[in-house]
């Protein structure tokens, strides 16, 4: 089913219907970090933390592969050492959209999988560089952003912009002399930011080692939290209907996608050569497209 | 006509199609690089260049606010210095859509307007962290991307995805020592690549130094050579027709999303009632959206 899911097969529609409708229960956790802040590693230690509490554990690894290389841009693909073959966890790698990111079209039916099939908890792993991120973050449950001291300010600038996503953060190798100080920092950020940006809870922020094993039990406790925390504030309902709808516009943006590359040289090409003539602007066209489209798919 | 497309008034519809219709002679060039790359200088002095030639310009900064100050990420907005003021060059700042960046929707209509104002050249220029990057790119005929010597290795990780995507190439800063080897680097890269992605043309790599007004006049020829480069490959009329597709499509999924909006409570309220309950998956009710709103919106 997940290669189907991956590959978009059109006879998995009706299995992944059926799938989803079995899926609801798993705590969906994206966990996101740019490239060298050791979050593979993390995860990896993480994972045995999941599995220590008796729990299953279900993993997506958004792996974005390199236009020139065809591989990794990583290069190390998640370390899984001691938890590999361990009956209880599963773990998925899928190729990004392409070079400018995003996620693949069958990452979330891949979660769905997951969570039918009983995993307890699935994370969501992405480099997080760009759009892959953002719509981890808008699939998930409860958002991770790890951060690594001593990463130039270049990239704190570009991470500026995600740090209100994150429901939790952890300070990766805080066996380093400079983690006390990320920590603080990110601290101070989020006290000035938290009345800003309307936030109602203190974001925890986690230091951990993974070479020392310190800070995992923590950071699990704190995304074990977070969930609590949703269910009993009510959010946690909430978050999950905005996943859902936002799910539903995104396959609907799919659709209109597919069918106009379907139909440009049929019924569409009067509309493919008015554009072209500059006769029609883009936003009356999409008026007219939507129009199409809608009367070929009346359920 | 600059404001209200910005602020997506309705009343500007009309208005903005007959923009739309007299646009179209405009060289729309894309110029992206992440902060601290000296690139609002470099633009700076760009401007000067075309200003120098004869030609008018125009400019649509986008301005990534941060959530926590309210204000620019960057803090420098476009240092216009020497050009501010001229009777030919026409700069206006536009907000992104939000911390998650992307363009904000009357960007492109914005860069109409200028185009039927009779400016000659049009910069969209982005401070490059992720989806506006890639929306630039989309909506522009040439597309500059700038590096920096001496940016971390964390950082050519996160460009390694964009490099396919320019047309032009531009090392700044390159008075420093370092700024030949990101030269060379580059060109290594660029000479991998070309295969690798099906590029049909070298890539230029421009060596610039804004302070010592070096290789600003070779970059101009070469934004300027990229434009003739697709008009008598035929490729001009054809980036045109992709750019004007992707804005109708655009324009389509903004449609559902606001009519999904609008209608949430009234007409959608089942559909998003069967969401909640589970009982519809987001796949079978994106194709019932699409087709209550494909009744709606028929012209």
């Amino acid at each position: 089913m997940l290669s189907r899911a991956e590959a978009g097969a059109a006879e998995a529609r009706e299995a992944l219907d059926l799938l989803y409708r079995r899926a609801g229960r798993g705590h969906v956790v994206g966990i996101t970090g740019v490239p060298g802040s050791g979050k593979s590693t993390l995860v990896a230690k993480l994972i045995a933390a999941v599995l220590a509490s008796g729990r299953k554990i279900g993993v997506v690894a958004i792996d974005p592969s390199s236009p020139f290389s065809g591989g990794s841009i990583l290069g190390d693909r998640i370390r899984m050492g001691e938890v590999s073959g361990h009956p209880s966890v599963f773990v998925r790698s899928m190729a990004t959209r392409g070079a400018l990111g995003g996620l693949a079209h069958g990452t979330l039916e891949a979660v769905d999988v997951l969570d039918a099939a009983g995993y307890d908890m699935i994370f969501i792993e992405t480099v997080g560089v760009g759009q892959d991120e953002v719509d981890v973050v808008r699939a998930a449950h409860t958002t991770v952003v790890v951060s690594a001291p001593g990463l130039g300010d270049d990239i704190q600038a570009i991470k500026a912009g995600i740090l209100e996503i994150a429901d939790v953060h952890a300070v990766s190798k805080g066996d380093k002399a400079e983690a006390e100080k990320t920590v603080m920092e990110l601290k101070a950020m989020l006290g000035l930011a938290l009345p800003a940006v309307g936030l109602k809870r203190a974001v925890p922020v986690i230091k951990t080692s993974s070479p020392r094993d310190e800070g995992i039990a923590e950071l699990l406790g704190a995304i074990d939290a977070h969930r609590e925390y949703l269910v009993t504030s009510g959010q946690y309902e909430e978050r999950r209907q905005a996943i859902r709808e936002r799910r539903m516009l995104k396959a609907a943006e799919r659709l209109l996608h597919e069918e106009f590359e379907r139909h440009r040289q049929g019924r569409m090409a009067d509309l493919v050569a008015e554009l072209a003539a500059g006769t029609v602007s883009p936003q009356a066209a999409a008026r007219r497209l939507v129009a199409h489209i809608g009367m070929e798919v009346i359920p």
